[in-house]
């Protein structure tokens, strides 16, 4: 495995009448025996290298001892120099890999020798503040300076980069380096938060015939795009397929490995839009329903993303009582997404709903009126609703109608699925067996799910801990097919029969309905 | 002959249904067809990309027109996307060749269709007023800011950066252009000039072992360096070949084209310092004294640099009277280095002064005495004076003894010599005869005398015009030998010995004797 940077301690030959090799050359040299041909040196790099050969004082100390990091991507590139040898830590190349989600963004620090995860945090993408949609924010980039330049683009690139590097700020405090010590980056979202985050207008992505600024981005300075990591460090942006498959999604391809599997795969990825991916080693077709944030937390009103204070899994006992585990070591606060799947599938199971998700009255005192109607009572504050369970169904039954359709368009059947991979940040918390019983996923032997938890973050970090994963992705993206799934009638009318718990065909959940 | 960059007209296909392909990857297929293969695009250009292919009112218009700048140097950079086609000046790329002296500056803009220049200028190096030579520039580096940042550095090179930007935006305005127009630049000057231009600390090349911080510069972008030409513009700087070979000398062995040819060339280059380079296509040797800036009009009392206002020639003629000739079309000022080698060899061949430039009393009542003592009064205001004329033959001196002492180690005579290249900033007006008859050049066949004129100038327009330039430039480099010309008992013998006009030893200048 080769990372994207890499660090480089030299012990050059000093100066002298007999090798009056200048500075830079010298450090090129060493690297050259290294193995590495290094011909691109940024000035700031250069412009450190005297001092770095001297450091201490350049009218007496001439040690000659530097540590070298080098971008390994493509030609290698000297991104600095520091003077002297590290030890431990300091030894290290990071890397901070980036999921750059519409509602959340989830930023982890990699130690690229190691390939070992040293802290990962998330909070809320601040661009929800100002465009709670990805259709808002599109809209937002309308507005202009006065001078008419893309003011909005800039504050909703702003609020991004800002967000980043506040998370990477604690992260390396955490983890005991500075955010200088991140010597690389890799950037995993979808085509418009990619183009948000890179200032790219993004207003074509939404508008007829659906063209983005651009689907392949390359690489790019940490300065140039405010990150406040090593000025010079690669930053690489994950390509796209089009103005639907974003390089989050061929980040999750790469993370589960379907993409060099003879059998045939789907992944589903449950986001703020959900993404359904098909296909093995020869061909990958893509669909996106809009499944609407739901399952994120933004919807639902006791939801919330899978975070500390997050009820993650839920099981109704005696008496209708729950009983629940919680994120982190502090009180619950909410439930994310796997906790609402498994509270309608245990509502339904325990006869406290039927199967259009409708209370069935005086069951049990635990299922009480709020302001916003029925709704069962998991603690005093955290209430699940008939309008929240209505939501989650709608979401369940785009997603069966998505899978459905978009295999009989392939035209196999789920019986023909060898691994079905569930990804999302609450997809590592997800019970498959909850979310076949309540209709969201086929029902197929339940060892063919693979939970991947965050699989668009678990990409970025694989992109930079091995160059050919980046190569990997860019095969990807140009052997996948987007298909559009259009609200055709026959849509419409599956979808109509998804919005029952399990289905309203009771053939298809044989294994439900057992139960 | 390619040049460093290139402006291309694409009519591209309109997106549609049909054709999805991004608004990048279909400026980069359009480049495609006209045989460039682009895979490095700055962030600046993706920016302004969707913009420039609907240009109006992204709304409704959509022409997906637009006038791409290439830089052509090793794998293609797209630096400039600009909507529509242009037409007349606005379709021409344009790019500025700088002659960074220690005491000049001079700029030229090229067209790089057509390779002529649209306009050059001058002006005094205004780090002269920091450092006034090498050794004090190179001194004031080591003062530091309070924070430990190398402050004096930063000052000289922002004095340097701003007077090219200026000298830049008045050709670019005299010329009908704006300097954002300028694609590219060169930046032709010696090791000191380079590292204080692009902030690379110079300290080392003063002190033992003399080893520059680097030899290989490579390519910049104006934005980093401070150039207010285009953004992105690339900006070369011509390498080094150590402390005391600089990119100007490497310019002037090529614009004299030396290395090309199988005869053996000397090329003498006086600015601040006069640099020897003597050898052919398979050989080069080096080497430098200190000339005094005496040609150059800083030490001279009546001395200016080649510019409006200088004599260029002179010549004693009845009664003494002087006879002239003025740059542009202005009263004289002062007297550029070819007048005044012209003066002092009128001033002898006239019997005005003895073979030891002291003025003989009584012959004319055009010497006077000034309060720098005796003097040739030129105009009211122009004089020469005895002072002046021992400056004169201290570089006169220096630079034969130089010449012999060179040809010598390399074990060469003058007759060896096929061509003689003479460069500098007056290089185009001095007479090789004049020059001859002072002893400041060895008496050989006058037709073999070349004058190159700029030739550090002229080898910043090759290298812009063509990228072969780019090339020969590093192979000259790297087959260029440096040779130290000690102060031995012998060379001062020598230097002694050409303290005289011509010279102490009449048989190596014969024909000067005849004349």
């Amino acid at each position: 495995m080769t990372p994207l940077v890499k660090k480089y301690f030299l012990k050059l030959p000093h100066a002298s009448d007999e090798d009056k090799t200048p500075d830079l050359e010298r450090v090129l040299d060493g690297l050259r025996r290294e193995g590495l041909d290094v011909d691109t040196v940024p000035l700031s790099a250069i412009r450190k290298l005297s001092r770095a050969l001297r450091p201490v004082d350049q009218l007496r100390d001439n040690d000659f001892e530097v540590t070298a990091t080098v971008c390994l991507a493509g030609r290698p590139e000297l991104i600095d120099v520091e003077p002297g040898g590290f030890a431990g830590r300091r030894s290290t190349a990071f890397g901070l890999a980036v999921d750059l989600g519409t509602t959340n963004i989830v930023c982890s620090i990699v130690d690229l020798n190691s390939g070992k995860s040293v802290g990962e945090l998330s909070g809320t993408n601040p661009q929800t503040a100002i465009g709670e949609d990805i259709l808002a924010r599109i809209h937002h980039c309308l507005k202009l300076s006065e001078a008419g330049q893309p003011a909005g683009l800039e504050e909703l690139r702003l609020a991004a980069v800002d967000a980043i590097n506040v998370l990477a700020e604690r992260l390396a405090h955490d983890a005991g380096i500075s955010v200088g010590d991140i010597s690389c980056a890799c950037i995993s979202g979808n085509t418009t938060m990619a183009h948000l985050f890179l200032g790219l207008d993004p207003y074509n992505i939404c508008r007829a015939p659906y063209v983005p600024a651009a689907n392949r981005f390359g690489s790019f300075r940490a300065k140039e795009l405010g990150l406040n990591i090593k000025p010079e460090a690669p930053v690489v942006v994950l390509p796209n397929v089009g103005s639907y498959v974003g390089g989050d999604v061929l980040a999750g391809i790469l993370a589960s490995g379907m993409a060099e599997r003879d059998g045939i795969s789907i992944l589903v990825d449950v986001g703020t839009n959900a993404e359904i991916i098909v296909g093995n080693r020869d061909w990958l077709v893509a669909c996106a329903g809009a499944a609407g944030p739901a399952l994120e937390g933004g919807v639902v009103s006791s939801g919330m993303r899978a975070a500390p204070g997050a009820i993650d899994r839920i099981r109704i006992g005696e008496n209708y009582e729950p009983s629940f585990s919680v994120i982190g070591d502090v009180p619950p606060y909410g439930m994310c997404g796997s906790a609402l799947i498994d509270l309608l599938s245990e509502l339904f199971r325990t006869g406290l709903i039927d199967g259009r998700g409708r209370f069935i009255p005086g069951r049990t005192e635990r299922v009480v009126n709020t302001e916003w109607g029925a709704a069962y009572k998991v603690t005093e504050n955290i209430v699940f609703t008939e309008k929240d369970i209505e939501n989650l169904i709608r979401t369940k039954a785009a997603m069966y109608t998505a899978l459905t359709v978009i295999t009989a368009e392939i035209g196999i059947t789920f019986n023909d699925i060898e691994s079905f991979f569930v990804a999302g940040t609450f997809g590592e918390y997800i019970a498959a067996d909850k979310a076949v019983s309540i209709g969201m996923l086929p029902d197929i032997p339940i060892n063919k799910f693979k939970l991947l938890g965050n699989s668009s973050l678990k990409g970025a970090v694989l992109a930079l801990l091995d160059l050919k994963s980046i190569e990997q992705i860019e095969n990807i993206a140009s052997t996948i097919t987007y298909k559009e799934l259009n609200a055709s009638a026959e849509f419409m009318s599956l979808y109509r029969a998804a919005m029952f718990l399990p289905h309203t065909d009771a053939s298809l959940f044989p294994s439900a309905y057992k139960s």
